[in-house]
This record gives structure tokens, sequence and C-alpha cells, in this order.
């Protein structure tokens, strides 16, 4: 590939977005900016733009230590994209585990969010000059490659190399089954009919306008001082769209102990299809307690928005603490640990539906690769819409489906930043 | 106390200090500068001085936190600092849920070292605005005013408020008789006797500099690519100071699966008295594993210099994945979320060794309160001299113990900042 793989140079960007009244809010993000510390890595002919998402403060802040580790990439990867993407588990390590940055985490935090922002722009520029959009760059791989993308370092005990190389060679052999996904669409489901900032009368007309768009999933925002008033509002969209809509509940980490088992059990009885973030995002044995009582009810207890690394997850898989995998690669460092998370998820047979800081720009990418190469169910992809004017090629959805892209890349392009 | 508490400005600092070669290196961290990012907050007659602990890069990103965090404490706690001081645990629950940054963590990375940073500043003002050491404060508030310092949000279900006030009334009881350890001093371990990057000629010297010293327990960094030469090592300092002295080995998470359990085993079998951070400091469940093979052979698993806030310390608990508590006030919240962490393990009756990333400086006042006003045993503290010289006040260390400290304050207040 010589010269036109070279990376020139780099760039950052702090990017923030004011959100239309109360969109995005939340029992804890009460006044949200949606907000993009952006890395921006530059080859002859293609630019790759790699985001972590935050909520508006602090978006400097990873910013600013991201252009510090896309420096780290090049002079410890190299400068060629195909030479660093070759063996990426081994450059991010390198630089998940700077000896002097490391002690702002590990693993986790704004230098965590960092990481995730370099670690996308290398995948971004890699589909680029391949002029492949990510999901099927990701599917050309050959399982030695996929691999090598990894850092699996940590979670050896549940996914080794020699364990994902299994993994991989089995659903290699029955792709084939799986591949109609990329013409039917991979369902979305609504998180925006009910953010917390929203009137009963907006959340209603919502719920409805999302069952007219063909979603048959929704979620809604509760974690309020009241719960009377979240199961209140959790029946009045119920009433709005009927019995066969899926309605999912998130409270975003707000309940404390006693209260959070009240509360699930509340829902639980109302027929919640999944409940969210009920409590601290690192309360791996709380949410096992949880987990165990909401299992018995037949209902699903989802998390990951907050989780920050690979090793957590592997001890809420462990744990029984998670059913619902809601990994975000704008979280963790970037496609490489969504991959890792997503292989054990597999492995323990649970669903991967990611959280999309991204709005869903780069998990449409992800989902469709963990069904057909990972063979995880084609279940939902969560959709939020706001921001969709602002993206280079907006994922489109129609009927409540994402229409599979094939722009080149990963679609964190954003029109601000098109130029580094 | 009027005018006089009134918090007139506060700035930060970003202060570095070269280390002797060798000194301060493990397994990890290769080449550490240590670093303080302080925060100074100043009234008519005092400065307070509060710091977080890292290992040199970023430390500028911490200190530039710190500053948001600290104009957020003057804008919701008001400028008074005993106002601020007797809702501290209101106070700190609202700059670590900032709607906008607690994304950055939320309670961990840099985020979360910043406000080890601002808490730290506020205790060492009050400490000196009230004219007494910080372990005399602690020592002197009635039940309720200590537990208005603490944020037991997420961890109520093993500390609430109620369980906090019933183990400092118990407590209460029977201080008469541990405040002896005043006049005794608190027992130091050396620490500094092998570091990674030392000779085995400095490091056999330094052992037997060591028991001269007065010293009955210290450790040595493990953790290297080669187990045989970390044993070969530990054999070393054993022959240099016999079966009577304590000899603990320090990971510094270096080992992952399985290897991690080998060379536990191998350090169990050769006497280790505790093995420190063998692996992730995340990972709750691998630590339980280690844990309990560990215990069948008496040795204890110590860990929590990079456990960032109470909420994964409760886990580790209830796990039974730590026996040595080592959280660090320079690491979570500050002296705030130490006293709720050494609380938790005081009910599940664990010990509580600090980390001290502070040198010792504020963790001598805070041992002395854990003993005191909670009971937990003097065991030791650890011993770090190389930065004395920088400190206003400097801890002493006579015949192995800490000589319990006289002026007000906490003792973190460096020379290089002594002005805001």
């Amino acid at each position: 590939m010589g010269v036109v793989s070279t990376i020139k140079s780099f760039a950052t960007r702090d990017v923030r977005f004011k959100m239309p009244e109360g969109s995005g809010s939340d029992a804890v993000h009460t006044d949200p900016e949606y907000a993009y510390a952006v890395t921006l890595l530059e080859t002859e002919d293609h630019v790759g733009s790699g985001s972590a998402f935050t909520i508006g403060a602090g978006n400097d802040i990873v910013a600013d230590l991201a252009g510090r580790l896309a420096e780290r990439l090049l002079r410890i990867g190299g400068r060629d994209i195909e030479e660093i993407m070759a063996r990426f588990g081994t450059v991010q390590k390198a630089l998940a585990d700077d000896p002097q940055l490391r002690w702002l985490g590990p693993h986790k935090g704004a230098i965590h969010l960092a990481l995730a922002s370099v670690t996308n722009a290398a995948f971004d520029l890699w589909a680029r000059q391949r002029g492949m959009p990510l999901w099927q760059l990701l599917l050309s791989l050959d399982d030695a490659e996929v691999v090598a993308l990894l850092d699996l370092s940590w979670i050896e005990d549940v996914l080794s190399p020699r364990d994902a190389l299994d993994l991989l060679a089995r659903e290699r052999a029955t792709r084939d089954a799986r591949v109609g996904i990329l013409e039917k669409g991979y369902p979305g489901y609504d998180t925006s009919i009910g953010w917390f900032g929203y009137s009963d009368d907006l959340v209603a007309s919502n719920a409805r306008l999302a069952v007219k768009q063909g979603f048959r999933a929704m979620k809604l925002k509760v974690g309020s001082a009241d719960l009377e008033n979240d199961l209140r509002r959790f029946q009045l969209v119920r009433d709005e769209v009927g019995e066969d809509v899926l309605l999912m509940v998130d409270a975003n980490q707000q309940w404390k102990w006693p209260e959070v088992e009240r509360a699930c059990e509340a829902f639980a009885e109302r027929g919640a299809y999944w409940i969210e973030e009920p409590t601290h995002p690192d309360d791996v044995l709380g949410h096992q307690r949880l987990a165990v009582t909401l299992r018995k009810r037949h209902v699903r207890l989802a998390l990951g928005e907050h989780v920050s690394h690979r090793v957590l997850f592997k001890n809420f898989i462990q744990a029984g603490a998670v059913d619902i995998v809601q990994v975000d690669a704008l979280r963790v460092a970037g496609v490489s640990e969504f991959l890792a998370v997503s292989m054990m998820a597999r492995i323990a047979g649970l669903s991967v539906i990611p959280h999309v800081g991204d709005m869903g720009q780069i998990h449409q990418h992800l989902v469709l690769f963990n069904h057909i190469g990972l063979g995880l169910p084609a279940e939902m992809l969560e959709y939020i819409p706001h921001l969709s004017a602002h993206f280079e090629a907006p994922a489109v959805v129609k009927d409540g489906c994402y229409i599979t892209p094939t722009a080149a890349g990963s679609g964190l392009a954003l029109r601000e930043t098109c130029d580094v």
C-alpha cells in the first residue's frame, strides 16, 4: 500500500452540540450537551475520524488526552495504517499501559475515553483506505487478523487468543445463514420517546409516532425521586402503544439501596422488557442480586453504558450480573475492546445491544459483524436521531430498521470536522 | 467563626519531582516522576493544601479538573469552610455527580483524582482553621459530625448512615484503651528496599539498613517477566533479614492469567506476608479466586492503590476478595471516601493499611483516627522517604515508627506551594 497508507498528521477537536429542550436528559444527566472528543488521522488521500462521547463539560480534557495518545500511537505503532492495524492489539496495549498516563485510569475515565477516540480513528482510516464500510472490512479479515486487533490481557481466563480463534472459526462455518440481515436491515429501537425532561403529552405523541415509524420497541427514562410518577408514565406509554410493543426502562444509575430493589420489582411486575442501569455502574455484586431476582420474572438486566473496560465486563458476565451487554465503542477502548467484550458475551450466551454514544453511526457496523461474524442474535440497536444532520453520512433508519451502510469508513465522521 | 473562615480564593498547581535513579519503579510504572495535583484554598489567615498523587504525565489534567471542581465547591458549598464541612458529604456528592463532568467517571479516573485533591484541601484548611492536626480534629468531632462528612450513596446496603453512627458510638466507648498509640508512635514498614530498578546489591544493603532503622516489615517489588528472578530476589532479602521480619511482595497488577495463580502460589510457599496487587485492580472475581487459595496458606491478599471508589471497595469486601484494604486518600475522593471505606473494612473485620501516595503525610493522621475512632488494629503504615524534604512538615519516623504529628493541618502542604 506504500505511501498512500502513511499517516502524515493528526489533530483533535472538541465538538459540542446544543440539544433541543429536554432532549437527552435523564435522572442523572439533567442538562446534557452531546459532545465528541474527535481524533483525526490523515493520509495523502483520506481522513480517519474517531470519537469518544461525552456529555459536555470535560470534553476538551478528553480531546487533549487523545492528542497525547495519538502522538504515542505514531511513535510506537509507526505511521503506516496497515502496519498499525496488523498488530493493533499490541499497539493498543502499549497506549493503554503508558507507564505514566496509566495512573489516570487504568483503563477507565478520561484517559480511556481518549483511547476510544484514537482507536476509532485508526479503524475509520483503515476502512477508508481499504474502500470498505467498516462492517465489510471486519468480515473480510481472516480469524488471526481479527484476533490481532484485540488486547486480551487480564481476560485470558475467559477469552484467550485460542478461545477467540475457536469462536471465529466455528461461526465462520455458518455465516451464510446470517448474511440476509444485510438486505433486511438491522432492527432499531427508539430511545427518544421519553427523555426525562419531556412532558406527558410529548411522551405520548412520541410513542404513537414511534409505532407509526415501524419501531417495535422503545425506552422510557425513569429514576426520578417519585417512583409512582415513573410508573404512571410507564403505564401512559403502555396505553398508547399496546401490549405488542416492547417497553424498556432506564434509571441511569439513579436508584440507591434498598429502593433499587423496590423499583426493579415494580417495573418487573408491569412487564418492562428490560431494566437498564438500575444502580451504580461498577457494582457487580449489587447487580448480581438484582439480576437473580429479575430473572425469576423473565425480566432482563441491561447495563454497559458506563462500564469502562473488558475486565469489569468480564466480572459482570462471570457473576451473572447482566443479561443485555450494552457495551459502547465510544466508552470502552473503541472498536477493539468492543469486539473483545462482544466475544465474551457470545461465549456466555448473552445479548449485545450497544449503548449508542455515536447515535448508532459506528454501532450499525459493529452489530452486523457481531451477528454475521460472531453469531450473536440480531436483536435490535438503539436509535437516537437528534444529531443526524451533523454526520457526514448519517445512519438511515426506515420502517424501524437500520439500512446497511455502503459508504467507506465507520460512519463517525462529522460534517464539522472534515478537514484536519 | 465569621470572616476568618471565609475562603477568599483558590488555585491549583502541577508539581512534579524527579526521582533518584530507579526509585519508585515497579513492574508497570517503569519510569515514574512522583507528582501532585495540588488544590489550594485560602482564607484570611490560612492556606489549605490538598493533593492527588499521579506518576507524572497527566498531572496537569488532574490539576485542571481540580480547578473546575474547586470553583463548583465554592458555588455549591458556599465560601465558609465551617459551613462546608458541616455538610461535606452532601457537598461532595454534588461535586462527584456534576451532571456533565460525571461522564468522565463516574467516580474514577482523572475527575475523581481531582475530587481527592479538592476534598483534601478542604480538610487541611479546616484543621488549620481549628488549629489542630487532622487526627485530633477528626477525634474531636461527635458521631453525627463524622457521618455528615461522608457520601454513603450506593453503599447503603453495607454502610448506611445508621450503621456508621452505630460503629462510631460503639468504638467511642473503648477509645481510652487505644490512645496509647499517640505516645508509642504508629509502626511503619519500608517499601523502598527493593524498587524494580534496584540492583541486587542495593536491595541487600537497603534491607539491612531497614532492619537497623527499626523496621520489622518491608516490601519487595516483583512482577517481572522472569518469576524465577523475582523469587531469587525474595530469597536474597530473606537471607539478609532473617525469619522474624515480615516480607511482602507487590506485583503492581502485572500478572495475567493463568500465570498469576502460579506466581501467588510460589510466593505463598516462600512465606510472603502479603501479596499485593497481583492482577488487574478492577478484577473483583479474579482476586476472589486468588484470595480463597491464599487464605488456605495463611497468606493475605492486599490491594487498593488503584481501586477508585467506595462501590468497588464494597464489592471487593463483599466478595472476600481482599484481606488488606490499601485505600489511598489521594486516589479515592480524599479523606471523606477514605473514612467510608475504612468503616466498611472495620465492619467486615479486615485490615486497613493504606497505600501512601502522600508518602504517609496525611495517612499518619488517618490511621490514628482509624485505630482510636474506629477500633481498627494499629498494624503498620507504609513509609517512603524520597520526597521528605519537599513537605512543609515532613513525617518523622524514628525506630521504625511514625511519631504523632502535632502541627495543625493534614501534613500535605508542600514547600513548593505555600503561597496561593
